[in-house]
């Protein structure tokens, strides 16, 4: 199944770290070689010790022998270059959950951050789940309602990494009833597509745009491009938000999507 | 607003009834004439004297004087004469939640109604919310998982009253996290048209089947006629249900939509 065109992988959060480990397991896979050094962000957790251990316990219990982690706490930390380093000699790199502007706002213009960008840009996989998946994109979600629908201007959004673009990823995405606040996302600039990604669930992203899905639960598109109507404006915020003709595409795993084409195919 | 050919009001439960009360207020404004008879059906509720006596009270401070539950326990009560009597001379009749279950298992079969579906056939206005909403369709959501993507049968169906046909509904929709149950509903039959409603929210259909919405949520139109591909079926119970291009249109209070020709408007 791995692809050493994988680039990215993107989990809802909660995935299983007990049973089969599918998700994690892929993780691993995609280190190739027993010399290549998988490197774990933890700058998003305000328990970054515990969380490091438990992940560098579980990757290698996996099979990977080379494990960093990079305990970012401040933008102090960002411009260190034992960091630097790190970042420039990872094959892998695993963001944590926490608090997505937890990650932006420490990471955000240092020279940890560009390294980063660049490591991307040449051949290595960038991982994150939960807060680590929703900073994936040029802009992500900070906050917006659970178990709601659709309110204008309800949902806070913020840049975010930029490591894949004209997408808005959600994340715990059935598990916490999400399909109100994407929709929002989406109903602002149509250009972008939704994501929302259930919990043990991931997408995994190759450096030609197609995602595939994996895991035990499923992933939406949600496709505004054809919306025909929509009330969506900074006035009347508290109103719901109306939008006819959104096209939307529930994913197993298993299954694909084109990112350029905007098709799900098996 | 008032239409003298709207002969459903379905609401997604959770009315408010200490507020404004638009949805109930709407419900009253359905009663023309101060003779004509409102009769409150509580067969659904484990608590059919104290829910009748609550809503009896709101309408009454609303402006209805000719008000009377009808109190049917069981099948016995079903058969009994006055009963039949007090549907046939109704004018709108209004079903409380509890379990949507009772209403049929009660109600099926019975004088009682085949008298209702011919007050219905003729100038009396049905309303029901919550269990009362579910029942409206001609086949009713039963019981699935809340918060949870769509599963492959997990979701329990049963025969409603019929007096919408071609519709499921589901309540509590955004507020419980339903879309994944209603997304199974209509995978199973795209020629089944999903209708999930929030609470506070109510759906009005007139005799040319167009649906006018009303409320604080929102009601969500799931339309899989153009899916052009699922995984349903009766093997792998517990797999993942995937489907690719549904319709989705999120209509705000004051939106309509034609059931005929799966179109909404403004």
């Amino acid at each position: 199944m791995t692809n050493l065109l994988e680039g990215l992988i993107i989990i809802g959060g909660a995935e299983d770290k007990k049973g089969d480990k599918i998700i994690l397991q892929e993780v691993c896979a995609h280190i190739e070689k027993e010399s290549q050094l998988l490197v774990i962000v933890t700058v998003a957790t305000q328990l970054p010790v515990e969380v490091g251990r438990e992940y560098s316990d579980i990757f290698y219990n996996l099979g990977v022998k080379n494990i960093r982690v990079l305990d970012v706490r401040n933008r102090e930390d960002a411009l260190k270059p034992e960091n630097v380093e790190l970042m420039q000699k990872a094959s892998l790199v695993f963001f944590t959950g926490g608090d997505q502007l937890r990650i932006t706002s420490i990471l955000g213009g240092t020279p940890l951050y560009s390294t980063m960008k660049r490591r991307h840009s040449e051949d290595c996989v960038f991982v994150g789940t939960s807060a680590g998946a929703s900073v994936m994109s040029d802009i992500m979600i900070v906050t917006g309602l659970d178990d709601e629908s659709a309110k204008k201007c309800t949902l806070k959004m913020a840049p975010g990494l930029g490591l894949i673009t004209g997408v808005l990823i959600d994340m715990h995405f059935a598990q916490r009833g999400r399909v109100g606040r994407l929709l929002v996302g989406v109903a602002e600039n149509p250009e972008v597509l939704g994501i929302g990604i259930d919990e043990d669930t991931s997408i995994i992203v190759n450096r030609e745009n197609v995602l595939r899905v994996l895991g035990s639960g499923a992933v939406y598109i949600i496709d505004g491009s054809n919306i025909s109507d929509t009330n969506v404006s900074e006035q009347y915020q508290d109103n719901i938000l109306s939008m006819f003709d959104v096209k939307m595409h529930v994913l197993k795993t298993g299954d694909k999507y084109d990112l350029k084409t905007r098709r799900p195919f098996i």
